[in-house]
């Protein structure tokens, strides 16, 4: 059992995750090791504190000198980072915490979860020593990403830059580093992924609280395999959910995924259905998996807060507008017919013969102008039984579009991407409903290459507007209905509590 | 109502699917109209039969003549592909049953599906001229894919030549060609592609009962909007899913979907625990969107028939590991502890430390060697609880590997996928039990493009061998899960029916 340290304030944490300088302690001046990983990866993303690498053998590493020990650092350090055999970390921690370091975070496994008698033995070294006055992350963990300070995570050299409202807490470092590489292309931006492993310190109860009161978190994301005290976290995630919303994967539900948990971050797993209660009691929005964990932490960021009841449903037509309605009504958002006069409006945008203006509204015509979507979009916006609106591009119809022509490169035949970006951002502006693309792709051949580089650029273009992207409109669809749902518990809650 | 035509023999239609020559009605000698697409689909596909242009402004095209009307082709035709605008399609349809024509496909629209007294009448025409003695296919359609024969639909110039066992009925043309061109690339051929649109003469249970006779066919993939005689489409659907695995997307079934179909293609929907009720006691197998029936119709063609109970998992370590645990067995797939000499064996064949044993098995280092990763799937295959094997490959690590290692490129330093396959392949048959591989990308940037096409590649060096692959370990799982509850259902209805 962990004692949460009450004293620990969280202005602790608060230089932990903005230090102005940090000893990287195991970086050797070659080969592949993760001390000198992450020591590359700093320089790489731009940290612009001190750094201090350090290795028994010495030596120098782009040009600096590898201090022999954390002792030999010529000043005090903020933070530091662990990355030495598991036999030798106590020791390393040990200097950290006399040379002034608030906090450390230790990469390195061969701790608890091995299920030796001489790992938990160190592990327990680890905890005497971090009461004694330093904040420990780890180990067997990936560390911290922290865009604003430009910490990064192994093996994080090219994490996005830019920092945001999204936070994430995670016994998993493989699952922290995945969000965020996911979030950099998606357009999630961090405030703090935090990966923390076995948590022999710092670990969910604890964090959880610091990003509640973290005024640049604005959406709390958490992969839990255990936890180290049930009630308390409960009675944290929901003081939290409260506030901001948290969305939960809780790993290790089956007995075989328990099993795996044991292995890798020396947890326990729990029943499954105990867990669904306890965090629908709590307000949590619970995710099945990663994908889920990411479309709605797309969504519950660039959403505004909000309940989302109705939405039109634009392009895609067919079979594809008929699966969007019946997944929206299956998570409860309507599709509603439009107000007869929006409908007549509509209509005389649409592209005739072939289109329909009843909702989903079928484009006929793959080659719809911007100027027609954003009006398409805007009479949308009018009926109050909307509350936002579904694009869907099939741009990977320009390949047989192209073949039929004859043109050279999709390029010369694809709409202005950058113009329905802009587009659809007047729609959100004017009307004052989100709008969400959506841009599936089906031919994904080898020689098929340029569809997805379009894509891309197109979900970039979108992204950097402020407007969220996914690539399956059931995914988007069940994104924004777990976003409407918080928002609807929330208020039932404040009116409930009201007097 | 219409009328299923009992005369109409299965050789008719086999006449139908291989015809020797085709007259296309509408072609222009330029543009991008519906008739000229389908004719130089077909000329780029490689149809081998005779081909005969027609339009009445005559001109030319690819050097073919294009002849002023169906009269005017100087000889009988099997086959025809109608494309001239609604109201001109009766007397087109009329001159191809003269000529000889078992049957013809009618890409037009503007029938029944405008609901317009104009669109029903013009279709009810269709019917008449149909049952003086030529079976139609749509109108509104985009008509077969047979690669077999060379026959594509619209718009599929470049759809794979390499017929297999996969057939689909679909209503929507968007969902056929998109599915077309979905089975390229993930390995899915095909015996039939059929899109029948509106479905005046040829539809759902007369071409189900086609299909169960094909002994090209050995999948059966439907996507139903409504259907024209409830009672005998389930009873064509139990038969056949006797025999056959007949995988079905019910869409429509919400209230919005359902006024979706009526503009898409005239149908009814119907209620969503009706038809699950119904499928379910056919003993088909239900899927929710066009991604399920993808991945169901590659597990169902690609793995032998049978039960698939329990799995190994190896790769993918930690967080992934387990969210395969915990997925497969929320599908009803146990991920069960090896026996214990063979757990020795295959910790043998581990990198250590950090690797586990136990299932699911976590490689710790990606570098595992196609042939230890041979090794374990072989020992693994000895343990009789495990009936199939997931290797999970997490390909874009290798992006940071590379930016770690200051590699040039991400092929210097990824495994040799060829091998991987060779070596999997290997496992399959000595161990006579398949082998899945996923392989996620969660690093879409930009600049990732050549993780992309390295995935495309693995992916084909895979298929090529055939064994499927997915990009998402749960969407493979609840393929296999389908694939075992089918066939569990088989052989309990097989035993209840026996003496």
């Amino acid at each position: 059992v962990i004692t949460q340290k009450s004293s620990g304030g969280f202005e602790d944490l608060d230089r932990m995750f903005a230090p102005a300088s940090i000893a990287i302690v195991g970086v050797s001046s070659e080969g592949f090791g993760f001390g000198r990983g992450i020591f590359l990866s700093h320089l790489a993303i731009g940290y612009e504190g001190k750094l201090y690498p350090v290795n028994k053998r010495g030596g120098s590493i782009e040009g600096m000198t590898i201090y022999p020990s954390v002792e030999a650092i010529p000043d005090n350090i903020d933070f530091a980072i662990i990355a030495v055999p598991a036999h030798l970390v106590p020791s390393a921690l040990e200097a950290c915490r006399r040379k002034g370091a608030v906090g450390a975070e230790v990469l390195s496994s061969g701790f608890r979860e091995t299920g030796t008698s001489e790992g938990t033995a160190l592990e327990e070294e680890l905890q005497v020593i971090a009461r004694q006055g330093i904040r420990v992350l780890g180990p067997n963990c990936f560390g911290i990403y922290c865009p604003k300070s430009r910490l990064t995570m192994l093996p994080g050299p090219d994490l996005s830059r830019e920092p945001g409202g999204v936070a994430l807490l995670s016994q998993s470092g493989g699952l922290s580093v995945d969000f965020g590489y996911t979030g950099k292309w998606r357009g999630i931006r961090f405030s703090k992924v935090v990966s923390f492993g076995n948590g022999c310190d710092l670990r969910e109860t604890e964090m959880l609280r610091y990003l509640r009161h973290d005024p640049e978190t604005k959406v709390i994301c958490m992969y839990v395999e255990g936890v180290s005290d049930g009630r308390e976290f409960l009675a944290a995630l929901q003081e939290t959910a409260r506030e901001k919303p948290v969305i939960v994967i809780k790993g290790g539900l089956s007995d075989s995924g328990s099993r795996a948990t044991a292995s890798h971050t020396a947890s326990l797993g729990g029943q499954r259905v105990i867990w669904e209660a306890a965090l629908r009691q709590c307000s949590a929005t619970q995710v099945e998996n990663f994908e889920e964990l990411s479309d709605a932490a797309l969504a519950f960021s660039l959403l505004p807060a909000g309940e989302y009841r109705g939405c039109s449903i634009v392009g895609g037509g067919g079979a594809l507008g008929i699966a969007a309605a019946d997944a929206a009504e299956s998570l409860g958002i309507a599709v509603p017919r439009f107000r007869n006069d929006l409908q007549a409006a509509i209509l005389d945008v649409l592209p005739k013969p072939g289109s329909s203006a009843t909702n989903p509204i079928d484009i006929a015509n793959p080659f719809v102008k911007p100027e027609h979507i954003r009006e398409i979009l805007l009479r949308a916006s009018e009926d109050e039984n909307i509350d936002f609106h579904i694009v869907i591009q099939l741009l990977y119809h320009y390949k047989s579009v192209k073949l039929t022509m004859g043109a050279g490169s999709i390029r010369d035949i694809t709409p202005p991407y950058r113009e329905l970006a802009k587009a659809c951002r007047e729609v959100v502006d004017i009307g004052k409903k989100p709008v969400v693309l959506v841009l599936p792709n089906i031919r994904q051949e080898e020689d098929d290459i340029e569809i997805e580089e379009i894509i891309r650029e197109t979900r970039r273009l979108f992204t950097e507007v402020g407007m969220p992207v996914f690539d399956d409109v059931k995914n988007a669809l069940r994104a924004i209905a777990s976003v409407s749902r918080y928002y609807r518990r929330r208020k039932t809650l404040s009116i409930s509590s009201s007097p």
